[in-house]
């Protein structure tokens, strides 16, 4: 397992991770398996979805933050009630295929780490099966 | 495999059920893998959030109902369209690291059955894979 | 590894992919496993939902239609903007149980490719793992 640190500097912001993920596969040795990308926290979130363009990320944020208003009437009483229920629509952990020992994305696909309360210091871990 | 049986008693209701899932992670003998919690129904869903405070859960439930209405025309005839919707946006399964023997969740994290179409008798199955 | 491909003819639109992932588990010769299905593609996805009523996709289209809209002052200019959000919210893979050799939906499940920004050839990656 390789733990990835991640700093963030805003409040909701998504950074590309898919380098360093895909350098921890290589080092894994697995030629052929699934990685898996694991977010150990409650307001933040993996996904996968365009690299080449970082305004699809920002309208990721965007999207999210037009359905899941910061301020609605939450229960939760620590302001960031909108980033738990973001977390959870875009799913703490991703799957990625492995195959010829490599990270094997999409043209255009890229890992994001997901943060939507920050700025703080994170953390995703990284783990390798073999298929 | 092992199946952990959960009655709900309302029709949208988070139930916590971590400490089943470890249980059965512990009884696995698996040391480093990863646990799969699969809900084979289709109006309900497993998330992984915060498990410390219950108003988050209540937060979730309610700020799908806010963008996911119970009526908004839709097609499905039996009432609960609405349910498969958010089974959809939260997802049938959670991939849960496994370390030391012990189901590997962060500090805040703890994960959740998710009724939408309750109540009812429903079940989640974990099986735990070996890195 | 199997790529299946999905020809899509509308825009939007939910393809059940459930038999031909089905036939791949039993040629796998696995027994007891998951089956990691990938979508390889930024504007698509793949979901598990019910599959007896076709009525059901239809309203889970319409649905992320409803709270992610076409035209919404996205940055990304290539106007599927609202395509990408929704693949984040459903998500580039699912993990379907494997048991007895055969892939074990619950009676109501079948797996969807999630056509956001067709019509288009597509293709979705299906790898088992052994437990």
């Amino acid at each position: 397992m390789t733990v990835i640190e991640v700093r963030t500097e805003r409040r909701e912001q998504f950074v590309d991770v898919t380098q360093r993920v895909a350098e921890t596969v290589t080092s894994s040795g697995v030629a052929e398996g699934i990685a898996h990308i694991w977010c150990p926290h409650t307001t933040a979130a993996v996904t996968v979805n365009e690299a080449a363009d970082p305004s699809v990320a920002r309208d990721i944020v965007a999207g999210l933050a037009r359905f899941v208003p910061r301020e609605a009437g939450w229960q939760h009483a620590e302001g960031n009630a909108d980033a738990h229920v973001k977390a959870s629509l875009l799913g703490a952990s991703a799957s990625v295929p492995v195959s010829g020992g490599r990270l094997a994305l999409g043209t255009w696909q890229g890992v994001f780490f997901c943060e939507f309360d920050g700025p703080r210091t994170r953390r995703i871990e990284v783990r390798v099966s073999r298929l």
